[in-house]
């Protein structure tokens, strides 16, 4: 099953993405994708309703916007170089454990919005990256059990202002949080539709240009280890959002260094999960 | 006004506290302390709703726990080495700019609920901390302006597990995160309540030796200086907490380090902000 989020942002109401690619709107089912949603078996609660609601609801009018395919969670971690040659692009050593640094909620926007840059802005940087969505609380959970509380998936752009992350004073969340830095989505891949994430080859494009093209399969730390090692630091909750780093080929990286600006476009993609699309604008805000 | 949360962890309802240290059931208001509250002008509206209610209220039994004083907020962020003796006893650099960091909002625990070792911890340390809570939507804010974003201001222990924190791949979060790590309260005081922030006396002990004992006066940045340099990476929703950072006495910081173990008792409090007490308990899932 493929969730969606779709209409005006902050309002998002939830739907369905079926085999087609046709979006229907499950308003009636009474739920948002969210917390609640998950933590009370709403997968497969949603999956008894539609066997007999499927075929009367409506269908979603195609140039409706996209927003994030989970309403907000309680919180997005993020795995720092995760990919062996980002780790090197980036001048860092590879790690000996997960790297993890958060990423304020507020960030989150849909998949096709614009990506702001935030005021005095310099060196915003691209990420394609592979999230996975919390299915149910995990607190002390062993890698064997890991994917229990795995809800789906989602394709991310980790958007990352550099200037902001590594030379504001040490810690990462200042460069990874500004409004619209995490495209999420179009949709929420149930776990069964992906019978193997660490196969799937990830892409980013700027403008065109192929920047970023690799596959999850050169991941340091699979799926397990991590929502394992994540939750021995702390409590995951259903709808959290963990994104497990990204591949070489991003802005900072490149022989001569490359920031996004207005007019840009990025486009990216996951295999099994969708692409999305963002133009580059001023954070309207700034 | 003193915003109280009381009862059982995760169900806590709505209450205040008058001067003469009674606790009142505002249960009928029929809103949580939350971002929505805030949000919608909630201390205005409460204010005018108590003028009518102040004198029919229920008391609230004083064997009832209470809550963190704040329904979960959508961020914490805390501020690092921020008072010039903690630096230097943290071994670190005194900060050109404030260092941010986030703790998990599942750490958020009330003012007298034990604290958890995590499993594996050996160095879980305390930090007696001022923090302020946000009163509406800030972004780009200035200085000038800070005052007219925050709703009030709580007593926090910003618990942190050194070695989780800076022996576990460099970022911050990991050591900051567990369940029970943010001890909140015993109330939220609103602005007004406290005509100069930088001027409080604030405390820690462990089994009553005092270990921390300093003056909000000795911050390196002060609370509009927080305000508007965090408004400027990412966006603060009402309800969201900046715990700005902790003076010296930290176990960490001893002449021979000392961490928290079974059966320690932590006190702390914060002149115009009331005391807390902590147990040290083992976590009960670990």
């Amino acid at each position: 099953m493929k969730l969606i989020r779709f209409g005006e942002e902050g309002k998002e109401g939830p739907g369905i993405l079926d085999n087609q690619g046709r979006r229907w709107d499950c308003s009636s089912f009474g739920e948002d994708w969210n917390e609640a949603f998950f933590r009370e078996d709403g997968l497969e609660r949603l999956i008894s309703w539609l066997k007999i609601h499927q075929n009367s609801l409506p269908e979603i009018p195609e140039d409706l916007r996209l927003g994030p395919p989970v309403a907000r969670p309680s919180k997005i971690i993020c795995v720092g170089l995760n990919y062996r040659k980002h780790a090197e692009e980036a001048g860092m050593a590879v790690p000996e454990v997960p790297i993890l640094f958060m990423k304020a909620s507020t960030a989150l926007c849909g998949p096709d919005d614009p990506i702001y840059l935030p005021k005095n802005s310099q060196q915003t940087d691209w990420e394609v990256e592979l999230a996975f969505v919390v299915g149910k609380r995990a607190k002390y959970v062993s890698k064997e059990n890991a994917y229990q509380y795995i809800a789906g998936y989602c394709l991310h752009n980790d958007v990352s202002e550099r200037d902001f992350q590594l030379r504001q004073g040490g810690q990462w969340v200042k460069g990874k949080s500004a409004d619209h830095f995490a495209p999420l989505g179009p949709f929420l891949a149930t776990k069964e539709e992906i019978p193997d994430p660490h196969a799937l080859n990830l892409w980013l494009k700027v403008n065109d240009k192929m920047l970023q093209n690799s596959s999850t399969s050169d991941l340091i730390f699979d799926i397990p280890t991590l929502l394992s090692y994540i939750s021995q630091f702390m409590t995951l909750l259903p709808g959290d959002i963990v994104s497990t780093g990204t591949p070489s080929g991003v802005g900072m990286g490149l022989p001569e260094p490359q920031y996004l600006k207005v007019g840009d476009r990025v486009t990216l993609g996951i295999e099994g999960l969708g692409s999305s699309c963002q133009q580059v604008i001023l954070d309207p805000e700034a």
